[in-house]
C-alpha cells in the first residue's frame, strides 16, 4: 500500500493550461501568485499532506474522539499535527492579508485544500470551517468583532463551527428553534438557549478557543427563514486585549458515531444551560442566513473539492495496490501470473477512477480561477460573467465532484477485492469517508433544485445559454486538430442535447413544476457530464499544442490526450440517457398514487 | 425506523405471473409446491425473519465475533435463533428429502433465502454454506460420507465452509498450496496442511461440529487449475454411528476486521500445525475444481439474491424514514412542513430503489423457475432452454443483482441524510454489508469476463439469441395493450441495441479480444437492464390481464403498471450509453501506454 502523494503534475497541467494561472496573477491584489512561488507552495503542502497528515488519518479513524465530561480528546498526534499546521501558516493561505491572511487567490489554495483533504479529510476540516467564518465575518461583522477575532481565526489560533442544524431543523432551516435574547446588562450582546447537532468541531482540544457561528430567532422575530439572525459565541469570552475571560455558557453533551471521518468530533452543542450563552450579533438582525447563503458558494465548492480529493486517495491506492497484486492469466498473451491491472476490467476502472477524478478536478480548478476573476477582474463585464458561471456551477461543483467521489471510492474497494472489504487494508476508511459529502453543506437533491430552481428558472437559462455558447467555440477548436477531430461531433451533439434539455425545462418549469424537480438530479449529472467533456477537450487541445511546441514533458501529455479519449468513449457517453430521463421520466415519478411504492 | 417486513405481496406476484409457480408445482418431484402451501411456507419465513433475525441483526453488527484460544464466540441471541432456525428444519427447505431435506423446489426457497438476508445477512450466511455444501457432497462424494456427513448438513445441526482462497490465490485459484498427502495408516484419508483465509464461519459456537471443505493439492498433481482436489474436513472427526470422536488439527488463527457483515466470522484456517488435518477426498483426484465449479451457478444466485435482499431492507427503511421525516416545503403547493417523501427527488430516488430491487427480483425469481425446470422437466429439450438460461444468465443474476444492491443501499443513505451517516440510524449497516457482494463468490469483472467469454464467445452466441428471440416476443405482446403499447417500441428498441452488440462482441472476440473484454462489464450492465425491461414488460403485461380480469388486488397491480412505466423512463434509458462504451470505448481502454494512469 502506497502513501498519497500530490498529483503536483496534474495540478501544475490544470492551473496553467485550463484554469489560467497566468492570467489571474497578472489581477490587481493577485500578483504574488507567481508559477514559480505556486509551485514551490504546492510542493510544500504535498509534503506536509503526505508526511504529516496521512499518517494521522488511519489514527483519527481507529480512535476516533472522546468527549470526558465537557472535553473532548482527539486522537493521538492530531495537537501536534494541528500545532505545526497553523505554525506553517496554512489555514489562512488564501484569506485576505489585512485579516492575517496570506492574500494568495483560491486558485492556489484550492489544490491545497485539495491535498489536505485526500490525506486526512476529518483534519482538514477544521481549518475549513476557519475560513469560512473569517469570510462570513470580513463580510458581516462589526469592525469591534472583526478587531477581536478575525486574525486568531484566520491563524487557526483559535477552531470554527458553523451550528445551523437542529434535529428538525435539517435541509429545511426556516424551522429552527433556538433563540437569542437582549442580555439584560444593556451590553448589545444575547442570550442563545438551545440546541444544535451535527456541529463539526462543536468542541475539540487543538485550540484554546472555539468561536461558534449560531443561526438563532430573535423573540419577536417573523416565523420562517426571514427571522433567523446569526450571532457569534465563543467558548471562552474573550477581552478588549484579546485575552480569554469566563467560560461561555455552550457545551458539547455528545458525540455522534458515525459511519466516517471518525476524526472529526461531530458534536451536540448546548447554549444556555445555566442562565444564557453570550452571543454577539453578526449582521442585521433577521437577516442569518444572507449572510449564510453568501458563505455558501464558497463552502460547496469545499466539499466539492473533498469529493476530488477522496477519489484521488482512492485512485492512488487502487493503481498501487493493481499494479502490485498478482493474480490470474493475461487474457491475450496468456501469460500467468500477472499483475491485476494487465487485465482489461482493471484497467477499465483505473481509469474510470482517473477521469472521474480528472474532470471535476478540471472544472472546480477552473472554477477557482472564476472566484478569482469574479473578485478581482478590472473589467466589470468580464467580472459578471465569472460571477454567473460560478453561480450557475457551483451546484454542479458540489453535488457531481461529491457524487463521483463516491463512486471511485467504491471502485477502489472493487479492485482491492476481499482486500478491500478488510478494514487494515486502509481504502475502506475512504469508502465511509466519502458517504457524506454528497450530504453535508446542502444534500445533492437540495443542490440539483438550486440548479433548475435558482439558477436557470429564475433567470430564463441566460447563464446556461451563455456557457453553452462558450462551450460550442471548444467544440469548433477540436475541428481542427486531426488527433482530436473526432471528438467535435461529439461535444456539439452532447450540447445539442443540453440545450434542448435547457429549452424543455425552461418551457415547462411552470406548469409542469414538479416534472422537472423529478429530473433535476439527472440533468445535474447531465450539466456535470458534458461540462466535463468540455473541459476534457480542452484539456486535450492544451496537450496538443505543448506537443507540438515540443517543449518536453510528451509521455505525460500523451498520457491526457489518451485520458480525454477515454472520458469521451466511457463517461460522455451517459449523456444520451440522463436526457431522456429528464425530459421523459418525469410523470412516471410525480403522477402514480401511493400503490407504486409496493 | 420501521422494521423489516417480508414483501409477501410482490413475491406472490412475482412467482405466480412471471415464474411459473404453478407450472412448477406441476413438475414431478415438486408436486409439494402448492400456492397455498407455498403462501404458508413464506409467511411464516416471513414471521421468522421479522421476529428473530432482524432485531439481532444490529446486535451482531456491534458486537461482531470474538477469538477467545480457538473458540470464536458469536454475538449475543444468535446461538438461541440458530436453534431455532434449525427446529424449524429452514435449512433444508429446498434439499431433496432423501439427503434429509424438505424437497420443495428452488422457486420456493429462493425468496425465503432472501428473507433471510434482507433480516440478517451475516447470520444467513451459514446455512447458505451448509445448503452448497450438501449439493456439492451429494454430487460427488462417496456413499459413505454422504452417510455420515449429509443429514446433520441438511439439518444444520453441523456447519458447513468452503475453504478456497488463499492469501496468493483469490480470484485465480490455480496458485493454490495447500497440500494433502495420503494418511501412512493406509485408511484412504489424507493429512492437509497450509492455511486458508477468508473463510466465513470458518469457527463459531452455533453447532457442536463445523465440517469444511477445502481444495488442496495432492503431491504429485499437475500445476494449475488441473491438480487441484477436493477434500471434507471435519472439526472433530466422526465415527461410523456418527458420534464424535477426535478433535482435528484444524484451527481458527485469526478474524478480519471487516467493513461490514461483522455478526459473521471470517477467519484464518490453519490446517496441520500439529501432524496433518484429517480429510477425506470427494470426488475424484485432481478434479476438485469441477466439483466447486458445479456448485458455482448456485453459489453466484445466492449471491444475486443479497443484493437483493439488502435492497429490499435499505428501500423499506428509506421509504418507512422519508414517510415521517417532515422537512421542507412542497414546491408546487408551496405547503409547509411535509413529509420528505412529497419532494419530488426524493420520490424519485425512492421508485428507483423500488426498480433496482424489482427487476433484479423477477430476474432471480424467473431463473428460480429455470432451475427447477432443468432439473424436473420431463422435456429433455424443454429442459435444455432452461439449462441453457441458467448458465448464461447466472452472471447477470450474481453481478447485476449486486451492483444495484449496493446502489440502492447508497441511496437508502442518502434519503436519511445526516441521520443515515449515524451508525445508530442502522441503515449504515445495510450499506457496510452490501459492500462486499459485488467481491465474493467472484467479483462482477469475474462474473463479466465469464458472461462474455464463456457463455457467449464460447457458443457463438446461441443462447443470447435464443433468449433475445423470446424477448422479442414479449415486445410484440405489449403492443396490443394499450396502456403498455408505448412501451413496445422502447423495448424493440433495446433489444436491437442489444443484438448489434452481441454481433460486434463475436465479430471482435477473437482478434481484438482484450477490447472486447475491456467492456464486459458495461455490456453485463446492458444485459441485465434490458432483461429488467423484459421482465418489467411481463410484470406489466400480466397486471393488465388480471386488472382486466378484475380479481381484486387493483391498487396493487395498478402500482405495478406505474412501476413498469418508471422502469422504463428512469432505468431503460442508460441501455444506449452502454452499448456504446462497449462497442467504441475498448480501444481507449487496451491501448494507452502508462502514462494515461498519470
Amino acid at each position: 500500500m502506497s502513501d498519497y502523494q500530490a498529483p503536483l503534475r496534474d495540478i501544475r497541467f490544470i492551473l496553467e493550461e485550463l484554469a489560467g494561472l497566468g492570467d489571474i496573477g497578472r489581477l490587481p491584489g493577485c500578483g504574488e501568485a507567481t508559477p514559480d512561488l505556486v509551485s514551490v507552495i504546492h510542493e510544500e503542502a504535498g509534503k506536509f499532506a503526505s508526511g504529516v497528515l496521512a499518517p494521522l488519518n488511519p489514527v483519527g479513524d481507529r480512535q476516533g474522539c472522546r468527549l470526558e465530561g465537557e472535553r473532548v480528546i482527539m486522537a493521538e498526534g492530531w495537537r501536534e499535527a494541528y500545532r505545526q499546521f497553523v505554525a506553517a501558516g496554512w489555514v489562512g493561505l488564501s484569506l485576505p492579508t489585512e485579516h492575517g491572511g496570506q492574500g494568495m487567490p483560491k486558485i492556489v489554495s484550492t489544490p491545497v485544500a485539495e491535498m489536505w483533504s485526500s490525506a486526512n479529510m476529518a483534519f482538514a476540516m477544521l481549518p475549513h470551517l476557519n475560513v469560512g467564518e473569517v469570510e462570513a465575518l470580513a463580510l458581516a461583522a462589526s469592525e469591534e468583532i472583526k478587531a477581536r477575532y478575525l486574525s486568531r481565526l484566520a491563524s487557526g489560533e483559535w477552531g470554527g463551527t458553523m451550528n445551523l442544524t437542529e434535529a428538525q431543523a435539517g435541509s429545511d432551516l426556516s424551522t429552527i428553534r433556538t433563540r437569542a435574547e437582549a442580555a439584560p446588562d444593556g451590553s448589545g450582546s444575547y442570550h442563545l438557549f438551545g440546541q444544535k447537532i451535527f456541529i463539526s468541531y462543536g468542541e475539540h482540544d487543538l485550540t484554546e478557543n472555539i468561536i461558534h457561528l449560531v443561526l438563532a430567532r430573535m423573540p419577536d422575530a417573523p416565523p420562517g427563514i426571514r427571522g433567523i439572525s446569526l450571532f457569534l459565541v465563543p467558548k471562552f469570552l474573550v477581552e478588549a486585549d484579546g485575552s480569554l475571560a469566563a467560560r461561555n455558557d455552550v457545551r458539547c453533551i455528545a458525540l455522534e458515531h458515525k459511519l466516517g471521518i471518525h476524526g472529526s468530533p461531530t458534536c451536540t452543542m448546548s447554549y444556555g444551560d445555566n442562565g444564557g450563552a453570550v452571543g454577539y450579533l453578526v449582521g442585521k438582525p433577521n437577516r442569518g442566513l444572507e449572510t449564510m447563503f453568501v458563505m455558501m458558494n464558497d463552502a460547496r465548492f469545499g466539499v466539492g473539492l473533498q469529493g476530488i480529493a477522496l477519489g484521488e486517495v482512492a485512485y492512488q491506492k487502487a493503481l498501487s495496490f493493481a499494479r502490485e497484486r498478482v493474480q490470474g492469466r493475461d487474457a491475450v498473451s496468456g501469460r500467468d501470473g500477472v499483475a491485476i491491472i494487465s487485465h482489461p476490467d482493471v484497467r477499465r476502472m483505473l481509469l474510470t477512477m482517473r477521469a472521474k477524478v480528472m474532470a471535476p478536478r478540471m472544472l472546480a480548478y477552473v472554477a477557482s480561477g472564476w472566484f478569482d476573476s469574479m473578485r478581482h477582474h478590472p473589467d466589470a463585464a468580464v467580472a459578471e460573467r465569472y460571477r454567473r458561471y460560478v453561480d450557475l456551477l457551483m451546484p454542479v461543483v458540489k453535488a457531481w465532484s461529491t457524487e463521483l467521489g463516491n463512486e471511485v471510492a467504491g471502485m477502489a474497494i472493487q479492485i482491492h477485492g476481499g482486500m478491500g472489504f478488510v478494514e487494515e487494508t486502509g481504502i475502506a476508511q475512504h469508502f465511509r469517508d466519502a458517504r457524506v459529502i454528497t450530504i453535508y453543506e446542502g444534500t445533492t437533491g437540495i443542490q440539483a433544485n438550486d440548479l433548475v430552481g435558482r439558477k436557470i428558472l429564475r433567470e430564463g437559462g441566460e447563464s446556461l445559454r451563455l456557457l453553452i455558447a462558450e462551450m460550442r467555440g471548444v467544440a469548433g477548436e477540436l475541428a481542427s486538430r486531426d488527433q482530436l477531430a473526432v471528438l467535435g461531433p461529439a461535444l456539439v451533439r452532447d450540447l445539442d442535447t443540453l440545450e434542448q434539455t435547457l429549452e424543455w425545462i425552461l418551457a415547462n418549469g411552470r406548469e409542469r413544476q414538479a416534472e422537472v424537480l423529478a429530473g433535476a438530479v439527472p440533468f445535474l449529472h447531465l450539466l456535470g457530464t458534458v461540462c466535463g467533456s468540455w473541459q476534457m477537450a480542452r484539456a486535450g487541445l492544451a496537450a496538443h499544442a505543448r506537443l507540438d511546441a515540443d517543449d518536453g514533458d510528451t509521455e505525460y501529455l500523451e498520457g491526457i490526450v489518451d485520458l480525454v479519449h477515454f472520458y469521451f468513449g466511457h463517461l460522455a457517453p451517459m449523456a444520451s440517457g440522463l436526457t431522456s430521463i429528464v425530459m421523459e421520466g418525469g410523470a412516471s415519478v410525480v403522477k402514480p398514487g401511493e400503490a407504486i411504492f409496493g
